[in-house]
């Protein structure tokens, strides 16, 4: 193990590198995408309709702090792999979350809810990736994801031209961690929900 | 559900807030807290220990995206709750993750480890409090966490006077992710791994 | 590795040994017992309660799986450690599994449980371990469980003198199940549910 | 809701007909079949191999309590959808468990397994089902799928004429759970280890 003195990078470095690629991908984020999306969470609320969430691995567990606050929100909310998956009709929404939009078992997931007639939204860095051709919407998150990419382009506009000290897919994890947590704000702020509101819903043997 | 022309917030503040966030948070993380962290860790390898993650809730969640990381990195890590986790003994390493410091299952299963003789690290924003008072080793990561706090100094020295827009723990747990993947950046530079040998061992089913 | 031909036993006898253990251990339940947790569980869907389910290891699992029915028979239950748990006030029922009557998580969260008002099922085979003893109500299922004792008295009783072939807490997991799974029928039972009714509750995305 | 009165089967009853189902499964169960699937498994040790236990829902379940006996026994032993699970790859071996054969997202799993190289295990009760296709060894374990079939054979085979009282997947389920724990007991068996050398393993915080 090579001594601390020899580092290149500090500490503080590494932290900042990852928030202010946040703060900078929050500008490639689209409006119309994110308001679509929220739309169509609230329409849930109207119709009494599910959602579920999908996805593996880092994405997978952004997906899962994504679902708990919805729960507190009041919204019908599922993840599968969890113990307690009901069965999904026509009509429910499926957010299907790969960065690279190549993910297998995500993919298969989202076509059997396609085949149900749910409403597939997918959260991928990747417009032309697979999941998001088969998806009713998409919302495009800027990151470098696992998968290499020799155009990620995205990237390069907000880091400049030197690699990322971030390894693998952290950016666009960091990035979705964030994105999901805006998307709160921005539905407790729509519906009139206040901090107090959630907490009533928060687990209470933990 | 209120019209969207009356959002006060727009969604790029949300995500720029909470990313800006995190940037002034990385001023307070105390170097020698991550330090000796980063030691701790280095040594399971050295000493062929192993590392047992411990956290509910979103804070269980970026606990377990850091765990994923470490493994990739090669170190000997389990995550409380999954299926296969292994005895822990005297010796091995424990991480405990809990913004307030006082959620009862992650004190439980920590005191467990003291009496095993297992090294207790806390991760919290709390120095004072029952999490950090058994601890080994403390490392204060600052946020806002589920229990509301009047003395919340630190979120009140970052944002200034202003409420935070994001709920409950969220700057909290938001900082945490950003904090373990800057972990994950610094050991792969103390140990002269490179984004290759990481992705050598991520998973290949999925 | 031993060849198989110095082998005691066939793998035919092992699973008769276990499931001939699950049919004695059926005449030690005790019908008023099963009786007033079944009706515990009915009384959830008259009141509009939750049912929250606490469990580690493989009583967790076995847990789980009798999760998955009450949910298809259209109980609002949750697991602990699921991503979605959402908050258990008074007059919600927590059922509390461990062999031993001992483990500590489920002691914590089942105490807990106690001080917000829920009303506490403990599933044991000692009615003298410290789970039973605050519960409001216990099911004795019977089993060797991974602490070894010297009283396993009603374990003997079952096998006669010899010692059991499966290891740890096994008999008592496997006849966990089946005494879920059996109640599964009673309730179907009760409240007039086909297996069809049950169906289009089943996931339909796996 | 029906008074208890009008039951027409008593909860031990429930019990018996499981049971006895199960101690009849078990003489359908191939034992040639076992003893390949032991080699395998015990050949992952000489070879320093990974294993991979795949499956949903109840089936799932099953597969994880395995996951954990296989951890206590030594094995190299990983759950997909676990937070901890590494990249496999050729000369591992992965238990595909799925009673229909017929599960998507576990199919989808076995042909990534197939692709990388691995051998694929299918633990199944149908020999023609697309997921004992594309396995390398087939291990049939007699029992009603949640898919209800008009050639249940072995079922009837077993019950008689009169339709099961455990609905949907049940009967399958359990007799998976133990064939699991017998195969625990044959292991044990072959490896000479004991009870005790499993409880050294055994998680110590819980």
């Amino acid at each position: 193990m090579s001594s601390k003195n020899s580092n290149k990078y500090s500490f503080k470095q590494f932290m900042k590198e990852i928030s202010e690629y946040v703060c900078k991908a929050s500008d490639m984020i689209n409006d119309y995408e994110v308001d679509k999306f929220t739309n169509i969470l609230l329409e849930t609320l109207q119709n009494n309709k599910k959602i579920l969430i999908v996805g593996t691995g880092r994405s997978g567990l952004a997906g899962k702090a994504f679902a708990m606050r919805l729960m507190h929100l009041g919204f019908n909310v599922y993840v599968l792999g969890d113990t307690i998956t009901p069965a999904i009709y026509g009509g429910d929404v499926v957010i299907a979350i790969s960065g690279s939009g190549i993910t297998r078992l995500v993919i298969t997931a989202a076509s059997t809810a396609k085949e149900i007639g749910a409403k597939v939204i997918a959260i991928t860095s990747y417009r032309d990736s697979p999941l998001a051709k088969i998806a009713d919407h998409v919302v495009i998150v800027p990151g470098r994801t696992k998968i290499a990419r020799e155009n990620d382009y995205t990237v390069r506009q907000i880091l400049g031209e030197h690699e990322p000290l971030a390894p693998l897919g952290t950016l666009f994890e960091i990035t979705l961690n964030v994105f999901f947590d805006s998307l709160v704000s921005e539905l407790m702020q729509r519906l009139g929900k206040t901090e107090e509101d959630l907490k009533k819903r928060h687990t209470t043997i933990e």
